[in-house]
């Protein structure tokens, strides 16, 4: 089914609000679930929305929560998120961070206690949207292993950096420190396939391709192996430590993925140049890495590139969601 | 050879002040080599001294130049390092910006037209030291390709977050974003063996841990692949906007790898938290990291783990160094 993206968007409001959200909420929600699917972002968009209202429906989350900012010294706060909805939680931890760099230069925000952010690239996006670059992060609970070790103690923790470009088409890095998602390696497994590259130990500890291998040892690697498994430890810490919240063991402890650690950052990168400037240093940076001659058959883009091009075309076009999907948004509609 | 750190420390200087460095100057510089062949990185320590101080013989270096303040907001500054003495340029910025952390709570220091900062982690521990977070990186030449090209456009970018424990047995992650150094790569083919994880590609763009394919296509591959590709890229982009200084594509151009770009950034985690507090949360997460169960004769370590005990075992009965260096290190003493 071909969806236009305004009709995502007022669908989406239109349940938030029969679920009793203020205007302002069911607008950022609205918009956040609807951008991440026209930008092709469909696990943290349309296809995960009914979970999200599944939520509300079974009073698991407090829809009037507002996070509580707890300390402010310049441009550093710390929020506690008071588990309330998360994507709403990140993006107003976000928006304190860029009104902060506005007046600092750069900022920092330690949200604590809050739950899953979606998609974390919504955010970088959002440091963008507003001329700045934006840096942040989230723990997770335990579901990746240390370098050499045997048992999951690290988080996947997300990671995103944002660079503005006045064009909008922003270059956004937004990844996980896993190499590969669980998701992905069970999707890998079920087409019996390899993996494209080693993402994680079979049960003796060789590092593997091979999915199957990967879902009995349950040991998903880092990206760069020893290197990712210390960036993985060094985010969880900054992320416990600025919030003194909770850590990705702590999390563990909590059964439920609940309860996390984020850190959002921006900086003003026009507080000492022009505009015309930083547009004409990225431009030509960009420029040159997008002149890099690619082996056959294979493309090279920077972070940000493919999304840009899905969501005009998805813009356009309308954005293709499973039929059965819909269906269950459209009952959404009808329960209330 | 044993060589006791107070040797160290007193010939480099004692070299330094023959080279008419300022007696503050060599102490910094005779520190930042001797800590740093006491931790065991001899290439950016003992044996690299003898070619840093060949620079100043020659000329091509002028020891007196200090970094200028271009721009100053708040807690966001710029530099201008002029091309002076990298790791000097880069003690002096990441001094500043502790200094101004413990003011603002965050702070950002841009340093343009450095060079070669020695070993990255210098500053990491500099920032711990000062009880503060302390997160660094520099670009680079073009030394690594993206993901898919066949030709290096991405510097490796070495990036250092560090986290000050008051035992002063610091988490600092120091790694390029390269899965392997070309020396790496080169020493691992001299020895005729293959690499433990694929670090570059052959000639026809497969993922290869054959180092002598590698240095035929002379394509490193960044860790996680697309993901440190995306890496590499942001930070180049960062340390480029934030310094207006040169990107990597420009330091290519220069032939030799000068007039880089290197962003430190420092944030207080003292101001919201106890001593207490912050030291607990970070004993916890560690703790926890550490009880991970490794495979069979492996270890886990956290970053900067294996570093505390070589220095403890060095400090306590000298470091072996290879007897030609030692005895060009000696010859300098005796040129002056």
């Amino acid at each position: 089914m071909i969806i236009k993206y305004e009709t995502l968007y007022n669908t989406f409001k239109e349940i938030l609000i029969s679920r009793k959200l203020s205007e302002d909420r069911a607008n950022i929600l609205a918009k956040i679930f609807a951008d991440n699917t026209l930008d092709g972002v469909l696990s943290h968009g349309v296809n995960r929305f009914p979970r999200f209202i599944s939520y509300i429906d079974k009073g698991e989350i407090d829809i009037d929560i507002v996070p509580e900012t707890t300390f402010i010294f310049n441009g550093m706060v710390r929020m506690d998120g008071k588990r309330g909805i998360g994507p709403i939680n990140a993006y107003i931890a976000m928006e304190k961070a860029c009104e902060l760099a506005k007046i600092y230069g750069i900022s920092i925000v330690a949200l604590a206690n809050t739950n899953h952010w979606m998609r974390g690239g919504t955010y970088g996006y959002l440091a963008c949207e507003n001329n700045l670059i934006g840096i942040c992060f989230s723990n997770t609970t335990a579901n990746m292993v240390a370098y050499n070790a045997s048992e999951p103690k690290l988080g996947n923790n997300p990671l995103v950096i944002g660079i503005p470009r006045e064009n909008k088409a922003h270059v956004v890095l937004d990844f996980a420190i896993s190499q590969y998602s669980y998701g992905k390696v069970a999707q890998t497994n079920l087409e019996e396939k390899k993996l494209d590259v080693p993402g994680g130990y079979d049960t003796k500890g060789n590092i593997t391709n091979d999915p199957a291998e990967i879902i009995k040892s349950g040991c998903l690697l880092p990206i760069g192996y020893w290197k990712g498994s210390g960036l993985s430890l060094v985010l969880d810490l900054m992320a416990t430590v600025l919030t003194a919240g909770n850590s990705v063991a702590k999390i563990k402890s909590f059964g439920d993925e609940v309860g996390l650690s984020q850190i959002f950052i921006a900086i003003d990168p026009n507080k000492a140049n022009t505009k015309d400037m930083t547009n004409k240093l990225i431009d030509d940076v960009l420029s040159d890495f997008s002149s890099a001659k690619p082996f056959e058959g294979k493309r090279v883009s920077y972070p940000g590139e493919n999304t840009i091009k899905r969501r005009e075309a998805n813009k356009a076009s309308g954005v293709e969601i499973v039929d059965s999907v819909w269906d269950e948004i459209m009952a959404l509609k009808k329960e209330h």
